[in-house]
């Protein structure tokens, strides 16, 4: 492996990237007129960068960040190589791009998508490389038929036929273990797919599965956002949206690995933790009501299980 | 050191905590009488339980929690050990008083205190026992008498003269140390006491300034309560409020070795997130317009500075 076939599949990653950032960005601002969109390029001093495209406040989408970023050092971080001592002090790219849509309305559900590549270089060759990411998917007021149509697009983006394989289940299962507050004993919500160190198959195999995976978030999301943009609710609805924000900022900040590292790397705060919700509540030791649409997500959704076996 | 000692010291620190607790509940009731209070007992399933006392949707005060805790066990978890390999699989003891206060006004900061007693014993011998505590500030909008007043009684509260020792300088730096954010690159608020591991005299005069330290905490706050409460403010400054809040959050969720500790040991979920502020929010790269009130706390008191050389 030389150089110049490093330096045509990072380029190949970034162009579609790059792409699947400016598609998602548009499907937003298309929707929503409203929505105040800040674009964002960024340089990180120890070399590469970013573009964080931020969205506030608008008719439909309350807060949202797309994300798109591509780092490179001359050593590893001890942090990234403990499991791996034969990459210590390599040098790497990483790059990626990762959102969170925020809806404004309860009952569209808050979505998260994050598409990365990792390679670690030495003397111009390509010690490692991989591919990893996922979407998942949390709802407020859920729907099993938004629950179904996500996991059905989930399903055939794992599809791979000129290897007979689909990845779907272990894909799924690597979600719901992935996205588990432990503290909580809860689901983040109704997961999706996760997957990571993803190099099993041959380079454009991967990447191949890697931008289905990427564009299929777009059908799988935006058909629930406009079904369910304009539902009907009130003061009640937002308030348990609130209290449910503030699990998703449990995960974010107790839980992910991404944001974790991302802080303590000395990584960009403002793109890290443009994930957080526009606003977040806490009560203390609150329980949904019995039988009331707020106890139905905690009884029936909010718990790892096969939601296509219907 | 036998059994006995040490059970009348449990029994000595369990009471004065007890009673701190019970004292700072009744600091808040007696003012606020809107203030809804829950007296939650509860058990740990390994060893001991605790007291939590939640008040939430008063007139002064938006949300609060008094924690009392004391729990034990058989095995001291490795992550306790790892740098006191002395004390591996030693039976244990941990008690303290944790509280914090989010008042309803911007204009009233919000305050931190925890007072905690430690002992790891072996075969009926006590191996090593240690105080820690302290107390920190965070205001939204601040007044420089209110932070002169905090830490005069914090520092006349580390006053030891029968060893001719006043351990506010010392306090003080480990509480600007330990309260700091270093993804902001911001301090918590205006500081105050922090220690730890606290064994350096004898247990009767370690005690002792334990109490003073923690009886310290009603003077130094509810004064500021009680000067503030009943600014006016409107809806920017509940909005620079719930912006700041979100640091809190942070803080505790990312930072926080309690909150980190409790949460992965299995600790009772809410009553170590009762911390968590009753509303946070997050705005993309926000900063404050230059000399507003806002930027005042950005400029002159999110740093580490010393407050009483006026």
């Amino acid at each position: 492996m030389d150089k110049m076939i490093n330096s045509q599949r990072i380029d190949s990653v970034k162009d579609y990237l790059l792409s699947l950032q400016f598609q998602i960005c548009d499907e937003l601002t298309q929707r929503d007129s409203k929505l105040k969109k800040v674009r964002d390029p960024w340089d990180r001093p120890n070399g590469g960068g970013g573009i964080t495209c931020a969205f506030e406040d608008g008719k439909i989408f309350e807060k949202a960040g797309v994300n798109f970023s591509h780092v490179f050092g001359g050593h590893l971080p001890p942090s990234a190589t403990n499991s791996r001592p034969d990459l210590k002090g390599a040098s790497f790219q990483a790059m990626g791009v990762s959102l969170v849509i925020h809806p404004d309305n309860p009952f569209v559900p808050t979505s998260h998508m994050n598409v990365r590549y990792f390679e670690a270089i030495r003397d111009g060759k390509v010690l490692a490389w991989w591919f990893g990411g996922g979407f998942d998917l949390t709802p407020y007021y859920p729907f099993i038929e938004d629950v179904v149509h996500w996991h059905t697009v989930a399903r055939e983006s794992c599809d791979f036929p000129s290897l007979n394989k689909n990845l779907y289940t272990e894909f799924k299962e690597a979600c719901d273990h992935y996205f588990y507050l432990k503290h909580r004993d809860e689901t983040r919500g109704v997961g999706g797919l996760f997957f990571d160190d993803f190099n099993r198959w041959d380079f454009q195999d991967c990447f191949q599965l890697l931008k289905q995976i990427g564009d299929a978030f777009i059908p799988a999301y935006f058909f629930i956002v406009d079904r369910r943009k304009d539902s009907n609710y009130g003061i009640r609805e937002k308030s348990f949206q609130a209290y449910r924000r503030g699990r998703y900022v449990e995960f974010n900040l107790v839980l992910d690995r991404g944001t974790h590292f991302g802080l303590q790397s000395g990584g960009r705060t403002e793109s890290i933790l443009m994930s957080l919700p526009p606003k977040a509540e806490w009560r203390y030791d609150w329980h949904p009501e019995p039988n009331s649409a707020e106890a139905e997500l905690y009884n029936n959704y909010l718990k790892k299980q096969n939601w296509l076996k219907r």
